[in-house]
């Protein structure tokens, strides 16, 4: 079975696809002087990104992580997740509270979606 | 490879069936006013349930995270697994603090099963 | 589809495999009066060691959660990662903060890989 990676940096790869899954890096958002919301967004759209680049989109997405620097800062995350998300398919999903690799990022997501 | 949701939320599916694999949504107590034992009892019926709802059960949970709202109550929550798990078949596994949704909820379990 | 469970404690099994794919449990160092860096190299060769005991390796790692109990000590993670992965096999990857079981445990690792 195969194992394709792409977008490596010298830590990881941003897309790694094996068996019909394709795992992303946990994104954050590269302007870190949005608030949640921007960068949910901001996200997001790298999501959609990163999918389409191997063929798959948001409503193929089977898992998804998300965490945040400060917990009470969900719904305004959730604002955002409910404009992008696809409301017919509608991944698995957990957030918590986690400090992230930068004070400024407020949050980061992490997921694992089919092919198309 | 058809993927099947179940349980939609505004926000995401508390079960994503795909590929012989059931990914269920991060899973936190109902009854808020519980100790950390009384919450993972009740998360792990729940858990039960979701899984008998596809045909599956804990014997066939391959990966689990779990996140305590504190650590140091590990043991407490370990006791409530250890009387539900099923100890010829248990899961990978990983626990950490975190966070959560909100301030009463202890504990919370993700996870990834096969289908039977 | 069988699921395999390797290395039971009584309350996980360190290596999970089903379809193709294992899962190792979240990795702690044994050896918990090493620094960051000594904690993360323990741990990899711990890794090392599970994977090929199912015969896989590091080149077929999918995908990597990594939790760290205080975020500021990333670049001495990094290095010891660096030291080890396989720039030509990348996992995608995640890192947070959080803490651990033992306040002494200053990494922890959990991994899905490929089997060869």
């Amino acid at each position: 079975m195969t194992i394709t990676r792409h977008l490596p940096s010298k830590i990881l790869s941003d897309i790694v696809e094996h068996d019909g899954r394709i795992y992303l890096a946990g994104q954050v958002a590269d302007n870190l002087d949005q608030g949640v919301r921007g960068q949910t967004k901001e996200i997001l759209a790298t999501i959609d990104r990163l999918l389409a680049s191997v063929g798959s989109d948001k409503s193929h997405i089977l898992s998804v992580n998300i965490w945040l620097a400060d917990i009470r800062t969900r719904n305004e995350m959730n604002e955002a997740w409910i404009e992008w998300a696809d409301p017919a398919h509608l991944p698995a999903r957990a957030t918590v509270e986690a400090k992230l690799g930068d004070p400024r990022m407020l949050v980061e997501i992490m997921l694992v979606a089919a092919r198309k």
